[in-house]
């Protein structure tokens, strides 16, 4: 039994999440259908590649993940098929990808990607505007029915890449940048934990807000304070406790964390 | 294996449509029910038959639609089951199945409907206020473990018909409406592409924008640009290029769009 | 087959709910999960609380419920699996399921609580923000394969308990109190119908707004008036036919509802 995500800016209200789930069991119908979001940001790709990096962990080996934030729809940029690792990818070559392929290249793990141009694979009428229905579903149900990647298509080697946000080495520190806004408003950045050499002496400043040190968790301080918490990613996170750091700072993604590690 | 759809206006934050799954799991366990949309306007009969209606015709045959839109629930109007061609339909008898009723009335396929009269194929206990709970998802479940529709109720023939958006002719081109609203703003109307005799000399009038003809899709404009497109059910859709129609313009369903020939 | 619900205050635009169905289905894959919801209000214990009684009764004997409203994570707080009557629980120690308690006690029903104290049926890593993914969902794919509740960890027999909001008798009939909001902004109290003498000489004041009595559904009121139903457990709801109670009214959870029984 095979499993495909879904990952897309829909959102639920359009029913275009269920459409695609029926084009995949119409094809595949052992297969099981897991969303991971239709609430990325419309048309936020590097979004979008947080969202399915943080998740493909956490799946089965095999499992075949759909993307479908793709604001180029229609023009040329080319529908794709991947493999990276264990996992399968379906979607517009975008860039959506980049931070599971860097992961793949550092493992060294296999590396597929095949140009989506062999119609037979696809639904018999192809609309310029939802290649998820049209194009994405239907490849992802094949391949889950045991069609090789390289029968989809053919292959290329140079697949669009995102630029990454990444933090920068300062004297004093880092410059970290928020990458995500999580449900409660929590602010993820892009600095790893392994990039500190000691959560007690480390200053977070967001704006004018500073904070001293890494807790351990949210219920580590009361309720309203900023805290730095380390992520479920491992990643350093600001959070107000019981709070919505998103409405209380108004900060939002590509803001700047200043990360200074301090005099013992 | 049966697929059991469910669209409903209830939302997500209530639980309610998961209970439903756990009516219809416990019924029938090996049914596979997949959400087309929990996201209906609240009470919006119209809205929900454009959504049934676009989502249908990608689902496999045999599948079993359950639809709660229903301000009507816990009065006289009728609860129904219905096939139209080679799909099942569940819900109240409140109009929501006009435009499938009509294509299937259009391509002279099977057409029948029941009035769900028959408690035993219901929840041993019936509330006022939740029949997709209480009679619906039962129904669906027993359909799909193989009762026949004419024995879950007594048949009929005329159901509760709504009056659908048609666009309207004029001397110089149509007058059409927005019908739908998806979630990147984009204003769906009722005028197909059809009947349309030719993309590049159209004008279309919103409010007091204007666009000249049809772009083949979004990346073919400049961000920020309103223009018209073919959406994937080959209706005429205007949409800003990266951008939010109905929060730019304020458009809502029932506005009215000007599609104007001009000379050649 | 097992039945895995869910039931968080993730919202479902980060992914989460979809990263603990990868864990879940990676140790179980002929599990069936059921999303409850995902839109219990952050952090709001009793909001989950009243979510996940009202669903339970409709999801199959054997069911294994997962709870993850968990302001608590990464300190002390407990880890728990529980059994209830039919029915599996896993989640944190925080009172979320009082209701659930009290009604298997109530009905003599078996009640079973380990402390998660065991992490050879946790993921390999623990993180300190993510227990829903961590230890809860591989937990509960375990229960769903057959390991048994106490091997889970250590028996306990004291879990937290909320204190719930109960009605109040007063000399001329009762005070009530709103304990959730609907999507379609109707206000359930706590008062059970079974309380109420007689349905049609009670008077219910919400701020300063009057209804006399109770009415058999929404739909028979005209639109826009305030009435009082029973809703779909049997408790009184007040609910504005055909629009939003609580934006009209401001209403908000714990408000008081006075039911005053009048003279006949």
């Amino acid at each position: 039994m095979k499993i495909i995500t879904l990952t897309t800016d829909f959102g639920l209200r359009s029913g275009f999440a269920g459409i695609m789930q029926g084009v995949i069991y119409g094809l595949t119908p052992q297969a099981r259908i897991v969303d991971i979001t239709h609430f990325v940001s419309p048309q936020d790709i590097q979004e979008g590649a947080y969202t399915l990096w943080r998740a493909v962990p956490f799946f089965p080996k095999g499992t075949i993940h759909v993307y479908v934030v793709d604001p180029g729809v229609g023009t040329r940029r080319r529908p794709l098929a991947a493999q990276l690792g264990d996992h399968f990818f379906v979607g517009p070559d975008n860039g959506l990808l980049t931070p599971l392929i860097e992961d793949a290249e550092h493992n060294q793990q296999q590396i597929e990607f095949v140009h989506l141009d062999r119609p037979q694979f696809w639904l018999p009428k192809i609309s310029r505007t939802f290649h998820g229905r049209d194009i994405f579903s239907p490849v992802a149900a094949h391949l889950a029915n045991g069609i090789l990647l390289h029968e989809l298509g053919t292959q290329f080697s140079e697949p669009v890449r995102l630029k990454l946000s990444r933090p920068q080495k300062t004297d004093t520190g880092w410059i970290a940048h928020i990458t995500s806004i999580d449900t409660f408003g929590n602010l993820t950045t892009d600095l790893p934990i392994t990039l500190l050499p000691d959560s007690t002496h480390i200053l977070f400043r967001l704006q004018d807000v500073e904070v001293n040190g890494i807790v351990d968790s949210y219920g580590h301080q009361h309720a309203g304070e900023l805290i730095a918490v380390v992520d479920s990613e491992e990643f350093i996170e600001l959070a107000i406790v019981n709070g919505n750091a998103v409405q209380k700072l108004g900060a939002k993604v590509g803001d700047i964390v200043d990360v200074i590690f301090s005099v013992k």
